[in-house]
């Protein structure tokens, strides 16, 4: 299943490393704690780093009745967001071919704001368990007074396009034999050992839905 | 040295964990290998990451003549961008208190288009220098035919702010009693030992300033 080709996720530069396959899409989407959501204040355009949750073709995120950005969010019908996991400098002979590879997501959908307890924590429900799979079960849920704290907005997924570079470095033809040394830097985004927040917890055994979240991601997001 | 605190950057949420101060919002603008562009096209608000480079008090990125985000930019007058490191997952005994220890960094700035082969190359250095310091002495420099097919942007830093996180997990009094786990995970975005595109590269020693590279960042960025 492929996400619609439109003019807003149309992929104009480097096209041959764009895919609107949503189940790329969505495997890029998972392996990211943190979105950036896109918003405009009095003219300007401004990019938030957020946690947010998936569930199938809906994304979620939560913020304060106080926050300027799901304030600004509201106004508009729209909101485009975007993922990245930065998986390798590239050096080339050249400084023109320097460039990195990677996997990307961009993401427009309608803005909601969701209304009812039962919504609100099923959205909740979702970033929690984005956050660390299972989690939800395993903490105490938020109360009247927490729900009506926070505001949880739904954004449907209308269309969207991964790229995903992960070629080897290249160079010009005539350049090859410069005496500069051209290769790769790997990146990787990693988790560490987690630890108990207290003597207390770091007396407890670690629970299963942590190890596994850590042995999932150790070696890199 | 500080930043003034202006509408466009005092931070009202989370205020204790604000800076202006210059020195270490450069810090966090130089261990950042990519920041996320924000701009308008047809009055939606999107973002995108890309490579850098700072010197003193301007930024610089690049794109190609046809490139959208750099079009954009040139029909404003200012930027937004940001950048960010997510250093450790905090988990606390009930979902609300869930939360991230961070870096991050909000720059509002002045576009300006390079013009002259002379400024478009300074700007240029000070990327690949960013990518990895150094760099620029040990690659070829862009020829004529690149640079024109190249546009590059200076931006001025007019305000910036950044927001360090970097507290324990914390609980209500009354959830200390519950029976759920809590902790932290922490996170790290490493480089890996650099290796040669090819057999001829690879045969070669690996340079110092990419071993110093290596070094100062295996450990997290």
């Amino acid at each position: 299943m492929e996400f619609d080709k439109t003019s807003k996720n149309t992929v104009k530069r480097g096209a041959k490393k764009a895919t609107y396959n949503k189940k790329e899409i969505y495997a890029i989407l998972d392996s990211s704690e943190i979105c950036t959501i896109a918003f405009i204040i009095n003219g300007l355009a401004y990019s938030q780093p957020i946690n947010f949750g998936r569930k199938n073709n809906k994304l979620y995120i939560h913020g304060s009745l106080q926050n300027r950005m799901t304030s600004a969010l509201l106004k508009q019908e729209e909101v485009s967001l975007s993922v990245f996991h930065l998986d390798s400098m590239k050096l080339s002979k050249s400084a023109f071919h320097h460039s990195v590879n990677y996997r990307s997501v961009v993401v427009i959908g309608k803005v909601k704001e969701l209304k009812s307890e039962k919504d609100k924590l099923e959205g909740l429900e979702t970033i929690i368990n984005h956050f660390v799979p299972n989690r939800w079960e395993y903490c105490r849920k938020p109360n009247k007074k927490e729900l009506q704290a926070t505001r949880v907005i739904e954004i449907s997924i209308e269309s969207a396009v991964a790229k995903i570079a992960n070629a080897g470095v290249t160079d010009n033809k005539e350049d090859e034999q410069l005496d500069f040394w051209a290769g790769e830097i790997p990146i990787k985004t990693v988790c560490e050992l987690p630890f108990g927040k207290n003597k207390i917890e770091q007396s407890k055994e670690i629970p299963k839905h942590i190890l596994d979240f850590y042995n999932r991601n150790k070696n890199g997001f």
